[in-house]
Parts: C-alpha cells; sequence; structure tokens
C-alpha cells in the first residue's frame, strides 16, 4: 500500500513549530510523507491560508491528508474539525479555513474534533497545531474513519468568497493575490471569461493598467510589456514578462487582495500568439 | 521497523547546504525520515541554535537524531560529538548546543567524533556538517552503537543557562526569545510561577509594560491587548491578542533575548478568564 | 530497493508552486525521497540555478534526479530536457540551467521530452514544472528510460561559463555567488590555485581588499579578519571570520557576481596555521 501523503500549512513561518507538528505526526503514523505547502501565510490570515488551500484542489492523489493551522483562537471555543470531501481531509481549526474544500464538494462533510483519544495526552492552550490538528491528521492518515473524530456538524464556518459579477458591458472580478513574482492572479475563470468574450478579443483593466488581447504564455509578450492569461488553476491572471507586476502598480502582497478587475470586450483583433 | 527520523537544524538559511547534508544523510541511510526544526538560526547564533533544541524536547519519537550544525569554529580544534540523551541522539559541534539535552538528562553520555570510518571519504575544513555530521546522523539513524564514534568525554561544552531566580517580592526571569508572532517567550516556568503565586493574581512586568492576570488563551484578551499566560512550553510568554508585541516594544528578535521580565503577585482579583 | 531520490530546485520561494509539484510527484512515485535545494533562486535567474546545480554535483547517491525550474520561457517554444549524466538525471527546461551537468560528463546525452504520456493530462501554458517536468522526473525515478521520454538532441542550451585565465603573473577568476554569510565563492578551483603557486605564498585580490596567505578554516583568521581559504566545494573562497564580507565590500548577493578576483605571488612567508 503506497505510504499516506499529509500536506502541511500554516502562519508559522519555517520556524520549528512545523517541525514540532511533524515530531508529533510521525510518532503516530510514521509511513507518512510529509509535503510542505506553504509556512508563509501573513500572521493569523485566514484567508491567505484558504487560498492556499484553494490552489491545490485536484492536484493531490485521492486519500491525502491536509493539515492547516491559522488559528488566532487557538485554546478559546472555536471547534476543530476534520472535513472529508473530493475523497480528501482537511484537518484544523473551524474558522473559514476550509472554504474551499466546502465549496468544491457539496457532499462535503465536516465532523467536530472532540474525541481525546486521538489527541496527545496534554493538550496546551497555545498549540493545537501540535497537540490535537498533527496527531488526528496523523490517524486519519493511519485509517482512522473521521466519523469517529467526533459528531459531525451541519455549520462549518465558511468565508464568504469573492464571486465575479456580470454587467451588460464588463465582467467585475478582483485580484486574490499577489504571486512571488508580482503576477496578479484574479477570480476570473477561463470558463467564465470566454463566454463572455463569446469570440470577442478581450481587454482586461486594473487601475489605470489597459491589456488589450490574451496571451498564451509569458514570452508571448515582449519583456517588460504587461499581458493577461489564463494561468495553471485556469484563472485569469495579470503579469509583466520579465517582470514584477505587482511591484510596478506599487500594490503590497495584502494590498493587491481584493484589486477590482475588469474584462470587457475589446476594440482590436484578438491578437495572434 | 518504523524508518528512523533524523532532524535537521542550522544557521544556512534555506538553501542549498541543507541539501546537501540531506543528500549524505540518504547515501547512508536511505529510508530515514528528514525533518527541518529551523534552518533560520541568525549566523553563528550558537545561543539561537541551543533554544531550537531546547523547544523540542520530548516531542519527537524515541531513537530520533538530531542533527544541528552552527559551526563557527568548523576546522579548528573544537571537537564534534554525538550526545545520547533522553532515548534519543544528538550529532554536531562541541560549543554548547547541546547545554538542552546535557541539562535535561543527568545521565547523558558524550562521544567525541573520532573513528573517521563513519564520515565521508574527504573531509573539507569548513563543512563538517556535510563531511562529518551527517554522515555521522545517518549511521546511527542505521544503529551504530555512539560508543563505537570516539571515546567518550566527560566535559562536553555547555551554555550557561539563565536562571530565574526569586525574591521576596518577585520572581525574576528573562526573555529567552521572540517567536514570529512578536509573543515573548520567557524562562518562567509554569511550575515555578504557580508556586511562587501560591493562589494570589499575578502581575507581569517587562520594563514599562505591566500586565495583570494571567490568560487562558490569545483570544482571552481583547484584540490589540497585552496579555500573558503559559504556552506551548508550560513557559510565561507575553504576547498581544492579534497583535506583535516585541514589534510594539521595538525588540528585534535578538535585542529581546535577555530582556528581565518579573513577576509580582497582584493586587486585583485574578481574572476569571 | 532503496527508494528513489528527487532533488527540487526552483525559483518559486517557499511557496504552494513547490508543494503542487511534491503532489504531482508523489502521485505517479509514491515512495520517491524529495529534497529540496534551493527554491530561492532569484526569479528567473538562470544562472543562479546552475550554481545551485553545480554545487552538488558528486554529492547524491546514484540514480537521484535532479528537478529543476527556473523557466522563463515555459510555454513557449523553448524544450524540455531530461538529462542522463555522471549516473543520475536531471529534469527541466532548456534554457541553460543544466550546463554543469553537461559540463561535467562529456558523455551527457539529453532527451526532449515529447511523449505526453509521461506529462500530466492537461498541461498549462505557465506551470510547466507540474505539468510536464515533475511528473517526468517521477517517472524516471519509478525507472522508465531517458530514451523512452523524447528524441535525443545534440545541441542543450549552454551557458558560457566563466573560466580562470592565467597571466604571467596573476591567476584571474571571478566570484560566483555570495552565499548567506555574505562569504564569496570563486570560479578558482585548488588544483588550478596550488598549480599556479608552485609552493609560494599566496595574495588574494578583490577590488581594493588584499589577503596574503591562504587559511586552513574560517577560525584560523582573527575574528573580523578577512581571509582566504579553500571551501567545501574546493574553490577559492573569501571571508570574514564571524562577519559578512559581501556586507563589508557593499556588495548585494547578485552584485557580487563577476566581481574580479586575483591570486598573486605573495611576498610574505606562507602564514602557517
Amino acid at each position: 500500500m503506497n505510504p499516506p501523503i499529509i500536506t502541511l500549512t500554516s502562519d508559522f513561518g519555517p520556524d520549528l513549530f512545523v517541525g514540532q507538528m511533524k515530531g508529533v505526526i510521525l510518532g503516530v503514523c510514521p509511513r507518512a510523507r510529509l509535503v510542505d505547502l506553504s509556512h508563509g501565510v501573513a500572521s493569523q490570515d485566514v484567508w491567505g491560508g484558504a487560498l492556499v488551500l484553494e490552489q491545490i484542489l485536484g492536484v493531490f492523489p485521492a486519500g491525502t491528508v491536509h493539515l492547516a493551522v491559522v488559528d488566532p483562537g487557538v485554546g478559546s471555543q472555536r471547534r476543530g474539525l476534520a472535513i472529508a470531501a473530493l475523497g480528501q481531509y482537511w484537518v484544523g481549526p473551524d474558522n473559514g479555513l476550509f472554504t474551499p474544500p466546502l465549496r468544491a464538494d457539496p457532499g462535503a462533510k465536516a465532523y467536530h474534533l472532540t474525541n481525546a483519544r486521538y489527541f496527545r495526552p496534554t493538550v496546551s492552550a497555545t498549540f493545537h497545531g501540535r497537540d490535537v490538528f498533527a496527531p488526528v491528521a496523523a490517524h486519519l492518515a493511519r485509517g482512522v474513519s473521521p466519523a469517529s473524530l467526533g459528531p459531525e456538524v451541519a455549520d462549518p464556518v465558511r468565508l464568504e468568497w469573492p464571486l465575479p459579477r456580470r454587467d451588460n458591458d464588463a465582467l467585475r472580478g478582483q485580484v486574490l493575490f499577489a504571486d512571488r513574482f508580482g503576477n496578479l492572479i484574479t477570480n476570473l475563470e477561463r470558463g467564465l471569461v470566454e463566454e463572455f468574450l463569446d469570440g470577442r478579443p478581450a481587454r482586461v483593466e486594473l487601475g489605470g493598467l489597459v491589456v488589450e488581447g490574451l496571451s498564451s504564455c509569458y514570452a508571448a509578450a515582449a519583456p517588460g510589456q504587461p499581458l493577461a492569461l489564463f494561468n495553471s488553476l485556469e484563472r485569469l491572471e495579470l503579469a509583466i514578462n520579465n517582470g514584477d507586476l505587482s511591484g510596478k502598480l506599487g500594490l503590497s502582497p495584502l494590498g493587491a487582495r481584493g484589486a477590482p478587475v475588469l474584462v470587457r470586450a475589446g476594440e482590436q483583433t484578438r491578437q495572434a500568439r
């Protein structure tokens, strides 16, 4: 049987908190394969953690367990959850982190982590990542049924997800995040954009920036030129070939989030690239 | 048999030096599970490395090997050591890095790494992490006895550990380090503090900052309010709920280290939280 | 049989792009051992990526697969390659990244990745690391022959490698990179330097900095003193004991690259250390 996979996401930074969670996991499930997704989520930025989880939907094999800890409410009354969705599992605090799998799978089930048999013997008030979520994730990886972790809950916390709007003359979306290269990833999915354009050329606007036409890849634009394309998430993305668009626009990673992006039908013929 | 675990700690940064050590380890012990604890120790900060190791005492399963390299004296006459303590192993330079396991286990044994059979065939003068400590750690993980690595030594280097003092009216400790969230972790352990307070309410002082009462978790204080609590290491910690205390106090990570912290008996009734 | 090793190098930063590649790899080759070399290569800095790969030649066991993605031309006509050299494999874009193994092994073979059977079912235009190179690396780790990936190519892209020059009175090299400690690593190999010196003492010059004699290790110089030594790559390196030479010289990591370094025969007797 293949070794189980556990991914890790947190706002802990590249620091020993993560190592402690891994030590606990390997004590429970020594065969687990551990994959760090991101520990660079901004401190206590639940929305940023949810975006990380959204981007890996569909990438990992069936049965993967995703441990995610962005947990400003640790030790308070906020619940701990295990989510079963899309043939995979998510474990962490009930604060909206798991909105992406809950949105993606209408049949998702959420379980309140109440069975202390799957926790560390002593649970601290400040580090449930190590004392609750890590051992629970490891037990799931060993084959423990999520239903044995605690009662099913009907109302896991969900973040309000920003959805595009369509007017007569424009598709209105927003920037979800800026990546390390300064590329701006939007909430506009390829299918929606193509349906709106219906064969017409695209004109993409962000603040004062206007990009005419869609490129097939970064290198299709001249170096230093802004461009728009559908990225590896099948999302509309604004970028500069060989450049840093968010830096050029003076947007910080958190400042870029939510910036309005418009797609209109362009006046020029679509650029063949 | 479970695959052996080897943790890694260094001041190398997230860079390829660490990858080279892992390549050497897997060449000797292909089944080893590798867990990074921290490679963000400040350059040549032996004390910072020791604090990392102190925080994971008791977290990893029996038999774990901890490879730690903060090694300004590499290539000089400083010894290389393997330590056997608490049912686990530590490997690295003899410069005080291993003070935590030596303090924690009075029966700890230290061995001078002299048996070149367990080194790489060629040992450089600047990277014993790769050429000596990584292969030694891997051989320990494979089951080699520490006594076969070299002669036992009676005087491994120990750092002077800052201990709290108790006056008539106060318990005097200090900040050990600031974590990524700006929380300040002290050397005041729960048992000592509770014994001193003997049921009286606590008043915690750091410079001009005064915190009345102990909180059970971060969220028990109002957002932006300073608080004190016992953290996941069972240590007294000062923090701001949803905030960055060390930043607010203008303390750099290294500047925070050693700042005096006082616990007195407070005048108010203990805040029930 | 030992589990196969796959190393990862990129300019993605410590971010979830790397995690996505790992998810894909483990889906194809669940037993693979994954080792991050560096994800801190400057954005689109192909030369920086090649230097990472150069430094681990000879460190990993036979059969290791090295996945490297610094890929400004993703989605364009640039080829994807698998290289077989030195008993190991390299996978990534054909842009010069793999110059080190191509230089090191005259019998190296390069294959154009054309067999889509070894790709993900859908290949995006912006993330071949996840959709092409990761699954190809995983298939190589499982034992797929490189020749089955596509036709052999005779002209993989090679970077022009900076070679030292020897005058009558000096050996002229350059800085290849600055490491995290501010040490400056040159392209002057020990054999070449020792042949040039032929027993004479060394005088090493970098800009206005002059270092007389070679040290055996960092600690052989007084704290704060500049020194020169042969490092763990058997390369001439300039450093300051307990200090940051590139910082002191005002050189940024990229600014240091290419700075001329001269070795002359010194006038003093060699310092015995």
